[in-house]
């Protein structure tokens, strides 16, 4: 290895955290710096050696960055962070509001096509990883039905959405797999599945001084949207309690793929992660398609592009004839 | 779709057939013809509609057929004929060799590239979905182990060579994964497993009239290289227990990538596949690397590819649009 891909990560919270431990992974990767909106001196990273710059100075190591990676959110730094910056550098990032994918594209596409950049949008595990599964099982098994199961794990929006409720303190959100569903998934039945026979929703709530208990838990059980189709239990807990057991970020779930092929053979794909922390693992995918924006962006392929673009083999260290000889 | 990608098939055994049935799944495909070596006439498709030809006139079909997918065996039909139909047909075959895989690449390249056709090689499940995971698991989870396991299924090669054990009529043999070490891969402990802990096998014999059990037993269960490292079961049956009872071809298994991020953080990937029909599965896997083989060929990429080069999104019939929309 001459030369090593020169990353910068853009945002540090879990993610971009995340992400440099990642690197450190890679030996054919350097970690260039860390921008933040934050104050940069007030910014403590894993390794003391790596810079970490004010974001208003990006622009200034465009020369010095391969790929940036975007470790801020969907909802709000992502929609303006993604086209600005793919202006300006090579870009991965894990854009997740699965509606807007499609607007999304094509406003990194503009800004990155025209500047020789290229751009991947939306990795992850889902959108990233499970969207390929999905892909391979329709591909391969034309009559079927796919099926997502998320879980068990903790649910970002869920837990916020439980936090706006009136008296509620603190709490997580955790979204559980139905195991009865997913064995008859597996299966090959191929059943229909409601909502609410796919997954239940554990709550972990901390009150308010003086909240009322049974109200708070009407609230959460029948909101719109986030509860109401599922069936929901919530427990109260202390503050130190949340602290304790709930601070870490498990997440994972199944695709799985059941289709027929010849005179009615059952035939299960099934994918499936156990991830003891989402943000760990979603930087990890994040590095590895770093290292394919870069291979695409030297090869002369610019734009916005997906996972579903990707080769696999340009997301691994090793030379395509290695790959060949000890991988396939 | 205004024009379908014409697909023919050399050799018609049980992979053939499959992928016979396996268009018909595709309406984008249509099956031109099937290419035998044996007499055209002796030969009963699924669907009396498609022509049967001679081997011996399948150049005078080059126009007419977009990719050819060849229905041979690995070990004496595809080293000969993946380089020779490489020169006139872009190319789809299941090599699965794995210590010849670098070679038959370099041959088929030769054939393929400067004939401006593109041939992928290699297809199935493993090699292929199975390897396309392995890589997926050790790009993203740098740190870690990868473990393989097969079955519950019928393994060809081992049955085969019970059959050759002077005594043995008839026979099937099952590699079968050990639950327990599976359970202990899922588990994110990194275990080190000897071939006997990952596998046992289990065969199924029918006897030759006054052939002696014991000395079988001994034979089959003491075999370098196919049985002497497992715990091998012989169980003994009647012929038509044999026919009632393993007509079926099952088979699947596990690719499992258990590793580390962060501080000491437990992620796992699992891929498995729980197959009725091995070779149908297989087929249709052929047939989906077919639209991708026709639609690299039409953007100009000619030679040899793997798995590992096809981006996923070439798989699908759905367009890039489609598939960003529905699919990520």
């Amino acid at each position: 290895m001459t030369k090593k891909i020169r990353i910068g990560i853009a945002g540090y919270g879990n993610l971009g955290r995340g992400v440099e431990s990642a690197i450190a992974q890679n030996d054919d990767m350097e970690l260039i710096g860390v921008f933040t909106r934050r104050n940069p001196d007030e910014l403590t990273l894993l390794d003391d050696n790596v810079p970490v710059y004010a974001h208003d100075t990006i622009l200034d190591y465009k020369e010095k960055v391969d790929v940036l990676i975007l470790c801020g959110g969907s909802k709000n730094d992502l929609p303006v962070q993604g086209p600005a910056l793919a202006k300006h550098f090579s870009t991965i990032d894990s854009f997740d509001t699965h509606a807007e994918i499609p607007n999304y594209f094509e406003t990194v596409d503009q800004s990155a096509k025209p500047n020789e950049n290229t751009s991947i949008i939306s990795v992850g595990w889902d959108p990233g990883l499970f969207s390929i599964n999905r892909l391979y099982g329709e591909a391969v098994l034309s009559e079927g039905t796919t099926y997502t199961f998320w879980g068990k794990g903790l649910s970002q929006g869920h837990s916020d959405a439980v936090r706006r409720v009136p008296g509620v303190k603190g709490a997580v959100q955790y979204t559980i797999p139905n195991e009865d569903a997913v064995n008859r998934v597996r299966s090959g039945a191929l059943p229909e599945l409601s909502t609410r026979e796919k997954h239940t929703r554990e709550c972990y709530v901390v009150l308010e001084d003086g909240a009322d208990a049974t109200e708070v838990k009407r609230a959460i059980v029948s909101m719109p949207n986030y509860f109401s189709d599922y069936d929901t239990t919530v427990n109260f807990i202390t503050e130190d309690e949340l602290k304790r057991d709930h601070a870490a970020m498990p997440h994972g779930g199944f695709v799985i793929r059941s289709g027929k092929t010849g005179n009615d053979t059952n035939q299960v794909m099934e994918y499936s992660l156990k991830l003891d922390s989402n943000p760990e693992f979603t930087s990890s995918v994040l590095v590895a398609y770093a290292r394919a924006a870069y291979r695409l962006n030297q090869n002369g392929e610019f734009g916005a592009k997906t996972v579903f673009d990707i080769a696999p083999g340009l997301l691994s260290k090793k030379t395509a004839a290695d790959l060949r000889k000890e991988m396939l």
